[in-house]
């Protein structure tokens, strides 16, 4: 007899909603749903809307559940599975996640950072399956990362290594919100990128970006910017380029001070599709040091919808 | 009866000389010596010349030897022993030096690339006692680096990871010799810093450098630099705190994508003390991420001279 496959439960906490889905160890995704995370109102309502959730998706399935991973922002403790200070979790300051949920439906709970949750998403179910060794790049609101050595997640002395959005390009670059300037992320997240192009856009009239967005600014969008670049723009293109660009500085310095020659790039962003990867390889390879010159290699990620759920998951599948 | 203590062979493989010593396991040099490296005549007249050394020292000293550690600039395979393409070493492609002189000595040898050596020194010997996870940078003509995580240095994918010198610290910066443009390494590495310096000085007429010149641009160095700042020159007071914020900009970056948190500075530079480890730190602080803010310590190598024999010897420790 054939063992039977193993099936786990990922959780995806977010600031608007909790993805919650069953996840078997090839990575396919049974059942799932979301709830919101009700993060405005403190750590316990988001406690309760986490079990909420998690009921509701055990009673919809018969399958028998290994584990339970969740993907966390903020700075977790794997060990302890805590959380601390998630942005846009109003009061919360530390809290026991892992222990709470483990509890309540008395089975194993791993905790993770989401970013470090992403790579290990790959790293199990992904793109990462080719590499024992990459880094992980989320592009989104902010520019997270993780860092995958030897098939193992590096967590620096505190856990909160791979903050790659926050390695500086440009030291007198424009004002990160982190308070430090010229950081990566200041020039490729989401909100930096669209207000840099809402004040460029006035001198592109010919642009077809303006069609897109109905001559109206606050329409503008990362996707928008994408769809331009498509279509031929060759503003549109230009911009998708220099995002290029600027990533491949970033991850140039990433290269030469790990040793590390693939990046694999998700998030919201990364669907901007080839264009931006080709851009992002060209830079790199040209800036880092000669014997990796002809290693680098930067993939799209391969979990793209989902792949909160799916890196959540992974966790359990990481750590058995 | 106390157990004996342990010896070792140091050797510090340069461009133009192999300094070579005998170590005991408490760091203390008991003998020493330097011959030519001989690196123009290309590997076979280099490794004679480790050989004659190594000899050399042997008849001088009674101690029984425990093993030898060689510290080497290019990439080494530490499992393997071999150095390959060391810069300044023409017409040396790949070499097996670990086992060539294993053969020789009948002694455990272990070779490791220089900028990791002296990590492991403070690890062993220095300031890394205190410390189970530092960034060791080095500055001299180059700026070198090593990782040290848990009490383990930092590898990477092949044995090339540490380059701290070339994380660029703006996009648009100087060229480096690497090829790439503003690398911390084409602002505050040996002859940059100097060049940099040339050209400025003739804005700065009543500096006190130009008297310790003799008028002749040809004597600038970090040394008198050094001098000048101690003495109480603003301009080269300047100098100083700038090489610590373009210092401090690389490492918050550093920082933030390793979690690392402890800075240990050595090579000749090093000598300038206080007002550059200050000025290093005062910025990096500024500049990490809130949670590492508050972490961020920046100490001096505390091996001097002979570093470079004591990291090697230090390798055999480190091993065993």
């Amino acid at each position: 007899m054939a063992k039977a496959e193993k099936y786990t439960i990922g959780v995806d906490l977010g600031g608007t909603s909790v993805k919650i889905g069953i996840v078997s160890e090839k990575g396919k995704i049974s059942k799932k749903l979301s709830v919101e995370s009700r993060s405005a109102d403190g750590p316990d309502a988001v406690i309760e809307q986490i079990k909420k959730g998690i009921y509701e998706i055990l009673k919809k399935s018969k399958k028998k559940i290994y584990g339970i991973g969740i993907g966390a922002p903020g700075v977790v403790s794997v060990k302890k599975g805590t959380v601390e200070n998630p942005p846009n979790f109003p009061g919360w300051e530390k809290v026991n996640l892992g222990k709470l949920i483990e509890k309540e439906f008395n089975k194993k709970v791993y905790v993770e950072n989401d970013a470090n949750a992403a790579a290990i998403g790959e790293l199990i179910f992904g793109m990462g399956k080719k590499y024992d060794s990459f880094i992980m790049v989320t592009l989104g609101t902010g520019v997270g990362g993780g860092i995958i050595i030897n098939n193992k997640i590096y967590r620096g002395e505190f856990g909160a290594a791979g903050e790659i959005g926050h390695v500086t390009i440009n030291n007198e670059g424009p004002r990160c919100n982190c308070g430090s300037f010229g950081c990566i992320e200041a020039y490729v997240g989401n909100h930096y990128l669209v207000s840099r192009i809402k004040k460029e856009l006035p001198d592109h009239p010919d642009s077809k970006i303006w069609e897109l967005i109905d001559d109206d600014l606050e329409q503008l969008s990362p996707k928008i910017i994408d769809t331009a670049s498509e279509s031929g723009d060759p503003y549109a293109q230009s911009i998708v380029k220099k995002m290029g660009y600027f990533l491949g500085c970033a991850l140039a310095s990433v290269s030469n001070l790990l040793d590390v020659s693939t990046f694999i790039i998700g998030g919201g962003v990364s669907g901007f599709g080839k264009p931006l990867f080709d851009s992002i390889k060209e830079t790199a390879s040209l800036r880092v040091l000669t014997p990796l010159r002809d290693r680098i290699k930067v993939h799209p990620a391969k979990l793209k919808n989902d792949a909160g759920i799916k890196g959540a998951s992974a966790l359990v599948f990481y750590k058995s």
